[in-house]
């Protein structure tokens, strides 16, 4: 359970952290966030989610509203107040209050910065790896700005939606080719009968994974063949193995694509041990 | 200025007026919203927009959490405790407050609902009506269900920056194959030279604007000849007239389209006869 909130420049507790009705992040969908994993009271590449959210707030013109030695500190007090072990901290900044209207407003308002922390189960992400997940397959609906990690959500909670109702845990989005683009929280990846790792180009039309980069350097390392490329479906139905990948599930076995079983329908070698091995590629900041 | 707002059951100072940080609204811009004009203290077009409003409403499986009785009873009230005789009230309902998780919260935590009003100056709006607008070009780059009125705003939030720093009101979006779609909070007409009005069906591809269903039959009333079907930015730029209808700005006459100079540059008879007309079409509930 989450005690205690960052919320403006004051620490508050959760359940009394509130953000005004104007604040163009609740009526405009005018901010952007990250999530970070915590594991072993460490923040897991906090300066790639850092990097990263400066791009973002670049792409939108926000000033970041303190420094990145401040917003760590930050992060490290609401981690350890919430007394995360293994969990997530999750940061977001908007553009500020200001009376609605959809131009920027002039003169800028200070920039609204909310962060919070909370635990998760370790033994159950693991259980629910050595199980492996189902995904469905779905038209990618989203807008052209989705290398922007923006809190307009929506259409990634209707696909996520979507697939719980189809007894799957995320849905994989589908460009008008036919290729998947990656997952309503994740990235997506398959391995083929060869043996390559493929995963689609980070450009537009995907937002660029942390989890997936880092990945990529520990497949390296490991020497397996990466293949930066778009696949279908089909292809991806037919793969060796799948699996998806994002800072609240590390790497996660696909085991079945709609109605159709990956490989033996069983988490495969590739996508565990990848799992095993990424915190060894990773950086870890102590909280 | 605002004195008051609704929030979630209770009447507070505008100034304090907040909501969770958790609130589905603020982290996934999983919610939706309307606009009405207030006209010597009426509201204008209720029924219309909480027509809309459940539609959007149904679409993302979200229940209003008060029967449209209440609900007109808030409205009314926020306009007069912030005694507005001319302007806006603004409604918001979002899906609740829930611990973050993409899918769709179980149980479905109580809607959060949103009321604000503000005065506008009505002769700004006139003497703005009076002089035209100018509009610049951009492409549609939304997601598909534009149809939903969504807090989702960030796209219609760039394109309109982007216009106001080309020293324009409104920025047109177009879509893959030309064709004009709707404005960044507005939806868009021309005439044609042989006085044909001419704006796109309201399929998905564009919101069913309430002014532009009002203003059909305003046309239909005044004997005017309508075309349902998409134009190009070049057949706009021909055009013998050009505007935008909204809630806001009910009938406002674009005289630049990017470089060109529509017609003759100035507000045209069409606009201008419709602008003055449209209230005779319209639905006043008084406050």
């Amino acid at each position: 359970m989450s005690r205690l909130a960052y919320v403006n420049g004051r620490y508050v507790r959760h359940a009394d952290a509130a953000v005004h009705i104007e604040d163009r992040g609740y009526q405009f969908g005018d901010g952007v966030y990250e999530v970070c994993e915590i594991r072993d009271r460490a923040i897991i590449d906090l300066d790639l989610h850092l990097d990263r959210l400066d791009r973002s707030l670049s792409e939108l013109r926000i000033v970041m509203p303190m420094s990145r030695a401040a917003l760590t500190a930050v992060l490290r007090e609401v981690a350890r107040e919430n007394r995360v072990r293994d969990g997530l901290v999750y940061i977001q900044v908007t553009r500020g209050v200001a009376r609605r209207d959809h131009y920027f407003p002039v003169p800028a308002p200070r920039p609204a910065l909310v962060v919070t922390a909370r635990s998760l189960d370790r033994r159950k992400g693991e259980a629910a790896a050595n199980e492996g997940i189902a995904v469905i397959t779905r038209p990618d609906e989203r807008w052209a700005r989705v290398d922007i990690k923006t809190t307009g959500l929506l259409p990634n909670v209707l696909a996520k939606q979507a697939a719980r109702e189809a007894g799957a845990r995320e849905a994989w989005l589908v460009d008008r080719d036919g290729y998947v683009t990656e997952g309503g929280s994740t990235n997506a990846w398959i391995v083929t009968a060869d043996g390559a790792l493929v995963t689609r180009p980070a450009e537009r039309g995907i937002l660029r994974g942390i989890t997936r980069t880092v990945l990529l350097k520990a497949a390296e390392a490991a020497g397996l063949r990466v293949e930066e490329r778009p696949f279908t479906v089909a292809e991806a139905k037919a793969a060796r193995e799948a699996f998806v990948t994002a800072a609240s599930t590390i790497v996660m076995p696909v085991v079945r694509i709609d109605d159709a079983p990956v490989g033996a329908g069983r988490p495969g070698p590739f996508a565990l041990s990848l799992r095993g091995g990424f915190h060894e590629h990773a950086q870890h900041t102590p909280i």
